[in-house]
């Protein structure tokens, strides 16, 4: 199968790869080791993750064989991302690195430069990080790379990922998980993942729990994981490396052999069965061709290569030969010419172009990316015939769109979610396409099929990872979820977000769609559950990440979410978290209405507030702001303006939507954010502001505080109460509801007290009536369900 | 094995219960169906999870059989908690729900409450929440029931946890890791996990993946998880259910016999072989015994029957008469006595007392709970010996404390960490103690035994779980992590704190020690790592639970950290979040002074100002406050004042050091605030403050926003810059560094520019000049590295 050259040729990348990653970790001069090795050649802070990094070295040679010989289209997910300087390593042997990075020549000024900008101040960072050709995991945080890399090959019927998964990694619950992903991918249509289960036995100061169950047991779970798994195990006790690379060439041949036999089945012969797809445990020593022992303890094949094997090379003269011993037994000599380029030996195993794993465009998915194809949004608005009272899902009007949207984009769209796109009123997809499903499926079966295009699975982790994916190689897609749970997946979010922050100071990488989330069953309805499915701290989470990368909108009705979704759509690079209920309630805002206030992004809403309080004279202000943002707070705030407008009429009320949270952050922070005489046109100078907002009101303190008018904006919003209750009562609960609303009112406008001296006990007894009839009665009131705005239409 | 009357009497307790859940989702009367059900006995809102309940019911019918036969103690937790009204129904059966709640009595007036109060306005959740008695875990938030289980069993050798996983939970990532964790017990000591597998093969609308792979797969990836599983099957096509019954009984007997035999074999014959515990899959119909279709569509064992199966019972004749149909199937005559109380025949299948699986005092910890030992913290002090510059790793210190706890508390205390003891400096513990492993030990291991008592697996969700499970029956612990990835169980701490904001309501729940975070490799010193390991963001999630429930302590210093741990350990019901740095710094503070500050919370740090500043006349005020928080910034700070006092030595500077965070905020709104006057004598009403800070800047504000001086309070923090660098690049890359702090001073201090004309360029310099040398040389500039206080000491 394999010839002894074409393995010495694997044997000699692995060792120049091997030697260019030490390098990177200890030197600051002295590449090529021209010179005995001296203090002054080491760095002073010795940083990185030897340990991972042979192995990775050591895929990286064997992919590199069969894309030569076979020109396969490979992708390279590396899941130990600090194997950093590995990656670094093979992208400068590739010759990628040079091409994007110039000053990192291939040759010995460069070489010099590659190693003394890794973990060095001002250079480059330690993991497998944006800034690494060829890179779309960073691996900083475990858990992401097998999701990242099935997400990476739906609808790449060509591509193989081939995703090196450490065994520490696999502790992890997502990874856990996203073994079931070959459930979720099609044969036909999509590409393949051939993973790769890297056991070198040890995490930072452990062994790893896959490296210590017996075979048999290791090769039960991944075949009832349903993969065909394959043991190569070698390099122990000084192994000849050359047989580890004869077992490790047959097994992946053969693997690739058998996805390509699987692809084919399914292809031509449209045998739907799902195959079992080869997987390649890999079982060589933590830190293998290291130091085998360092003052006296073992550290090859051992926790203590995880990072730097040889800690004190300044300061100790063993340290110090042991590395050069060490390095020179990679025989750089053979590996790079006098003037530090590779040989020609190495250029060999080099693929040419985007065939390199570094340089594959599908690790820069912005090369590839194409606009979504985006039918008329309006052809779905909700007719509001100039009423404000007509009734319609938000959700449900934005599915139709979407079926649209995948009906349209058959190859570079898809919908995730846990099990809910039907819940969130989103079935109008399935008009159009099914969820996809490679596992079994019976007769009575709905809307599953091989080539659906919607994933759902219960695991958030799952479909964030799916989706990153999918992204990053440049696609598109939507995340719809619960808001309280989408918290599963802060660290992930976290995580994207650090990407695309990495991503925006490095020109070759072209720009991605951004990730949306769609959360629709939220805080305020979670009727069938209760208190573990309130949280709306989410926001509080994506706004902490650079203003310029997030997004966050809050539709208060129908309209207003197909146009906000029409710009979250259209976006690249940034996270656009979309906030939309699915029940029926009030589409305020004609299309024309809805497009505008999006542009505008919060506005004065005039038929709400008091009549031609807008047009009056800027010094004529109003008595009272009622701002809000949300679906339900928007909807007790219209509520309250119209009891206003009846028990307190001589009170002029102005209502403010927000729908793009970020207007609120001075312009200086966020570049949605308003000026501050923006801001003070919308809410004032001086006029108490009562805003009832969706989330946490810290939130909205947080995001105005450098505002004219922020101490007298006094914020309504969830207060961390909530069970299983009507609707109304947990408004009531939380103090977002319409007559807490005018209490403030007459609490925060001077002198209301005593012009209305009744109103406070009235607006409180009806409060109470409220509740006690949801109490006894077992649903809301129907002065308050049936309640119909009287305003100016 | 098992003889017909007593699976008959089985049978008969699960269409007990199963009339109870029925009854909890639809009737507001007629409890006991004396009369034909009419609209009016029907809830207008129908809610609740009907599909997952005869499950459930199932399997608590079954082990009950097992208690009152063997008198075992077993622990139910119940993963689809969803499934609320099937235990609420076990625990009226069993007489606790009318022993903790009186007014639910076992009667016909008080089924009628229970039937009433289920997921009505002002009566209990749906779920399996706080208020259910023998809940530990709520099921809302998927996921996590297994690691509640194993968590539960630790040092509880007579216990056996049953858990019911879902086959939706089981998608889950950390479900998904959690079934490893039988490497992390150990069979002498520890007690045993069944768990039971409900593949009732349905999510919300979607079937499940475990549901829809091979049979020899499914085995297969359990035996891989190192289980031993038995398949109980049956009940579809109208099966007789006392089929299932018997299948059911010898599954269970026989499980719990490998379990005795297992405990028998490590604790009699000291085997120490990993045991392949047993598991039962439990494949049963979704909504079995309910409707078989309704409106035409099948709903048996389908996701139809996931919630209300009937969904129009008030409006529609047909569902109404279907319902009736199947609430009588369960023959509630022979159930209930005429005045509703339980029959005979069910009262012989209820355990007593604690025995019963809703009255265990391990499902209410509090009960059990001792405090812990807590040997003399003072012991483990850093001598500061009246200097300011002794040199200690806080996290050092505390762990040789630490190691006392351990020791102190041999069956009650347990350490857990993702693979970080030895990393975090807390290497002291393994002098007492080892890392608990029951997976294959080899000879050159260090520190693993299967008594160990720390648990480390790299995995953040499985660790929460463990420890929320040790902690919920009544033990103490502690989880050390990295500040950046604890964003990985944001949810899992979510969920904790709602669980605890419930229990506080629930008077028969008894208090439980504090869940205790310490995180220590913290956003400012990621020497190793990068961008992916920084992020302080998890205080600001922590902040949005209930004000009550919070504790976050920011440790200065060694000695700080010991008083902060003893405050943390010794408390209840709340989550004390501690961060601390690892690294060798200033030990600030004497015993004394760190006990005091402490207790304080806050205070000025004279000796680090101005001298003679504190005593002065309240009217002389300083010029400026500089405020920290955390290690790395009060570094800075007390640098920055050292830096005044050289170069603008006429400014009067406070330093203002702050360890419990949530002084800063309003005493009306969190227990520990400080009132304003407090507020304002250590900052001022009107002197502007420079805060550095070791989060986000904007929690600062957000918890000062309601003080007098908040316009003064400029707040330095993360800015969401990083990467791999200098320790003191990072401070410079998000400007909290002591330059500037100073420059900051410069700029808020009335006229100090005119003053000293020349002090900000050459601040400005020696910035650069601090980058320059990292950025050259690759360390942080001596001046900085080996910078020693020059005050009063």
């Amino acid at each position: 199968m394999t010839d002894t050259t074409e393995l010495r040729l694997v044997d000699t990348w692995w060792r120049a790869a091997n030697y260019l990653t030490v390098g990177q970790i200890y030197l600051l001069d002295n590449p090529l080791l021209e010179e005995p090795l001296a203090p002054e050649h080491i760095k002073p802070r010795l940083l990185g993750h030897w340990g991972t990094s042979p192995g990775l070295n050591f895929v990286y040679a064997h992919l590199n064989r069969v894309i030569v010989r076979d020109d396969r289209k490979l992708l390279y997910v590396c899941g130990p991302g600090h194997g950093g300087p590995a990656m670094v390593a093979n992208a400068w042997l590739d010759g990628t690195y040079s091409e994007l990075y110039p000053e990192v020549s291939r040759d010995k000024a460069g070489m010099q430069r590659l190693f003394r900008q890794f973990s060095f101040p001002g250079g480059i960072p330690s993991h497998d990080a944006p800034n690494v050709p060829g890179s779309i995991n960073e691996g900083g945080e475990l858990g992401y790379s097998l999701s990242h890399a099935y997400g990476a090959v739906l609808d790449n019927p060509d591509l193989v990922a081939v995703c090196v998964v450490g065994d520490g990694e696999a502790e992890t619950g997502p990874l856990a998980t996203s073994w079931h992903a070959n459930k979720l991918i099609d044969a036909a249509h999509d590409g393949a993942v051939l993973p790769i289960l890297h056991l070198n036995g040890y995490k930072i100061a452990n062994p790893t729990i896959l490296a210590r169950i017996g075979e048999d047991e290791l090769l039960d779970l991944f075949r009832g994981y349903g993969y065909d798994p394959v043991v190569v195990a070698g390099g122990f006790d000084g192994e000849d490396p050359m047989l580890v690379h004869a077992r490790m060439a047959e097994a992946l041949d053969a693997s690739l052999q058998r996805i390509d036999a699987a692809q084919e089945a399914a292809r031509s012969d449209a045998d739907t069965s799902r195959p079992a797809w080869p997987m390649i445990i890999l079982r060589t020593p933590k830190g293998w061709t290291g130091p085998k022992t360092v003052d006296g303890h073992a550290v090859e094949n051992s926790w203590r290569s995880h990072q730097v094997p040889l800690s004190a090379v300044r300061e100790n003269p063993e340290h110090l030969e042991q590395l050069e011993e060490w390095m020179r037994s990679y025989d750089p000599i053979a590996l790079f010419g006098e003037g530090g380029e590779p040989t020609a030996e190495l250029a060999e195993l080099k693929p040419h172009g985007d065939a390199r794993m570094s340089a594959t465009p599908f690790a820069n998915g912005g090369r590839i990316r194409s606009d979504l194809r985006l039918s008329d949004f309006r052809d779905h608005a909700v007719d509001t015939a100039g009423s404000r009272t007509v009734s319609a899902s938000a959700t449900r009007g934005f599915g139709r769109w979407l079926a649209d949207i995948v009906r349209d984009n058959p190859s570079t769209f898809r919908l995730f979610g846990p099990d809910e796109t039907v819940s969130n009123r989103l079935d109008a997809v399935f008009e159009v396409t099914k969820r996809v499903w490679a596992a079994e499926i019976l007769p009575n079966d709905q809307d599953l099929a091989h080539t659906g295009r919607v994933t759902e699975v219960l695991s958030e982790h799952l479909l964030q990872g799916l989706l990153e994916g999918y992204l990053l190689t440049g696609r598109h897609g939507l995340l719809n979820t619960y808001e309280a749970f989408v918290h599963i997946v802060d660290s992930m979010f976290n995580q994207h977000a650090k990407w695309l922050e990495a991503t925006s100071d490095i020109e070759w990488r072209r720009p991605i769609s951004s990730f949306v989330y769609l959360l629709s069953s939220h805080v305020w309805r979670q009727d069938h559950n209760g208190f573990s499915h309130q949280d709306p701290g989410f926001l509080d989470v994506v706004v902490n990440k650079q203003a310029k990368l997030v997004r966050i909108s809050l539709a208060p009705d129908a309209n207003t979410l197909l146009a906000v979704m029409d710009q979250a759509l259209r976006d690249v690079d940034t996270v656009q978290v979309v906030i939309a209920g699915k029940q029926e309630q009030q589409a305020w805002l004609s299309m024309e209405e809805a497009e505008e206030h999006v542009r505008q992004g919060a506005g004065v809403w005039e038929w709400a507030g008091t009549p031609g309080e807008e047009g009056r004279d800027p010094a004529d202000l109003p008595d009272v702001v009622l701002a809000c943002a949300g679906d339900v707070p928007t909807l007790e705030t219209v509520a309250a303006a119209d009891l206003i407008r009846h028990e307190l009429p001589s009170v002029k009320v102005r209502v403010v939507n927000v729908v793009d949270l970020m207007k609120l952050q001075d312009q200086r922070e966020h570049p949605h954010g308003f000026t501050d005489d923006r801001f003070d046109e919308l809410f004032t100078r001086d006029r108490p502001v009562v805003f009832d907002f969706h989330g946490y009101p810290s939130l909205v303190h947080q995001l105005t505080y450098r505002r004219h008018n922020h101490d007298n904006i006094h914020v309504r919003g969830f207060q961390e109460k909530g069970t299983t209750t009507t609707p109304f009562d947990m408004a009531m609960l939380n103090d977002i509801d319409r007559y807490k609303l005018v209490l403030d009112v007459l609490e925060y406008v001077p002198g209301l007290s005593e012009r209305y001296p009744d109103a406070r006990a009235s607006l409180q007894a009806r409060r109470r009536e409220a509740r006690e009839y949801a109490y006894t009665q077992g649903e809301d009131h129907p002065d308050i369900t049936g309640w119909e705005f009287s305003g100016q239409g």
